[in-house]
């Protein structure tokens, strides 16, 4: 049994507690908090909790620690501090940070003996694997990452921040005539504008302003004004009952020619429709949890990403099985 | 730059040939045939090709062979022989016999100190990678392959064989509300009927009795008396102005559940459109002779599958510039 510590409990690491449940040769050690353990309850109520602070003495307990911090502040500090010391994954999404933090995991992880593989999850994660593997198929061509629909937390908390509203939350939409014209291999020059859309649900304090409040959402800078963005007031009630899930998903599409004089065209899509992003990233992770372990076990160490992982280390079921069934 | 060299010369070597053009850390050194090398005419007419006799006199001109044989009766005998003296590449596709295929090339490539990646292209290939990476990932959910629309290249031969038959081309079709149902994340239970469809173009010999063509076709065993099958009879004319292509792809589509009490369904679905199977196919193979040769140089050797192959070994970009732009 491969023994899993999750660093830190919100969403990720409960979507995490519940992919553990669904591997047969996993098991949840235990869960760190910076919060009072006690305050802690886990989806299961089956799993020990401690305080963080407290990590290094539970270094047997644990083969692999889930890091389920946030890319803002923890995951850059946590994770180089937990990889000299255990085997670790996380799910760092800040992409342009993601060679300095992988440098520090690197130095780290080599220091200790062990594996950190980072930015691990959907986008980064397969949507990553997808663009490389279709890019080294396809050289003539032209890759799209479309994103939706789903909900955008950076954007939904933006909205939040505005002066007069109670909550919000925020879709992103791939534009549908865009996706349609990569799929015929088209490879189409797309603005921002031309890819995606923005959709708003709010629910403003009584008596605000939502004509501000509005003007406010579509104007504002690296969020919405490079974006067509539509703007629905909402009652918390609705909130409540619409739009309570975080669904997501997306399209990685390469197309690309081949052929004596490029006569032929060729088409790769990769999508993914998610009820929970959060379990889903967590799915991931856990699934490189499996493979962390495994190639430490080689002997293996140091910072590593999707891309330096043999695809046969992710999996519960031995080699020759794999080979067998599902190649 | 990587040699290449071609063992065989069919469609998929020509594919081959072009795809190697479009990898600028790469050169086709030389072409082998079983037959007179005169009579060879290779795409671009500026790679030497020589009898495949002569083989191991060039070894010196190769760091990677590319074996572009047939599955049946070459790749079995051939790939092995090659993978002593060569880094060799193959699209080995008798599903059952793979891994035995494996264990010959195995220990060819070991005794000689080289690598072997057989079964490369997009099913088997990148269809597999898929089916490992989404089984690893969504462990409570089932998995769907569907082909198509494309050419069957065994199908149209059991045809050709018919008497009274001049010639004919077969398209293996997905059926659209069984894939409808697996993307709505239904996980059906489907017969190969309820996946498949086939269609048959036949031109029929001047005065063939075409109703008993029509019924040898449907019953055929193994190869149409589980589908539904249509048969059109159209003249050699039509057959060369609208089936001279190669198309083909397909879907592979896995659904799962997550959370406490599985309440949250998840779709992953991979698939492919290509004008042409061998040109597609020859591309991954080149992919793939990059990362053996890599893999090669760093002292590693055997028998490999794409699930031991880590993806970053299939660009020709170094690694810190995928991280940046990829990830």
């Amino acid at each position: 049994m491969i023994k899993i510590g999750l660093y830190g409990y919100g969403n990720l690491a409960r979507g995490a507690e519940c992919a553990i449940k669904q591997n047969s040769d996993m098991t949840l050690s235990c869960v760190f908090t910076r919060r009072d353990p006690a305050s802690v309850k886990t989806v299961f109520g089956d799993t020990p909790v401690y305080h963080a602070d407290t990590v290094l003495e539970h270094k047997d307990e644990i083969d692999v620690l889930i890091m389920c911090g946030g890319s803002a502040t923890d995951l850059p500090v946590q994770t180089p501090a937990m990889a000299e010391h255990f085997n670790v994954i996380d799910s760092f999404d800040t992409h342009k940070n993601i060679p300095d933090h992988l440098a520090n995991v690197d130095k780290a992880a080599k220091a200790g003996g062990k594996i950190g593989i980072i930015s691990v999850g959907w986008d980064p994660g397969m949507f990553s694997l997808n663009r490389l593997y279709a890019e080294s198929i396809l050289r003539n061509g032209a890759s799209y990452t479309f994103w939706g629909k789903g909900v955008s937390q950076g954007h939904s908390d933006a909205i939040r921040r505005i002066d007069g509203v109670l909550d919000a939350k925020q879709y992103t939409i791939p534009v549908q005539s865009a996706l349609d014209s990569v799929r015929r291999g088209e490879a189409p020059d797309l603005s921002a504008r031309g890819k995606h859309t923005r959709e708003c649900f709010v629910v403003a304090k009584e008596g605000a302003d939502k004509a501000r409040i509005e003007k406010e959402i579509v104007t504002m800078k690296n969020y919405f004004d490079e974006y067509d963005t539509t703007v629905h007031f909402i009652s918390m009630e609705e909130l409540k009952r619409d739009h309570a899930g975080i669904p997501h998903g997306g399209f990685v599409i390469r197309s690309g020619k081949t052929g004596k004089d490029l006569e032929n065209t060729h088409v790769i899509e990769y999508s993914l429709k998610l009820d929970s992003n959060p379990e889903f990233t967590a799915s991931v992770l856990v699934a490189y949890a499996r493979a962390a372990y495994r190639m430490n076990c080689e002997g293996m160490c140091g910072g590593k990403t999707v891309f330096d992982v043999p695809p046969v280390y992710l999996s519960d079921k031995p080699r020759e099985e794999i080979i067998k069934n599902l190649l």
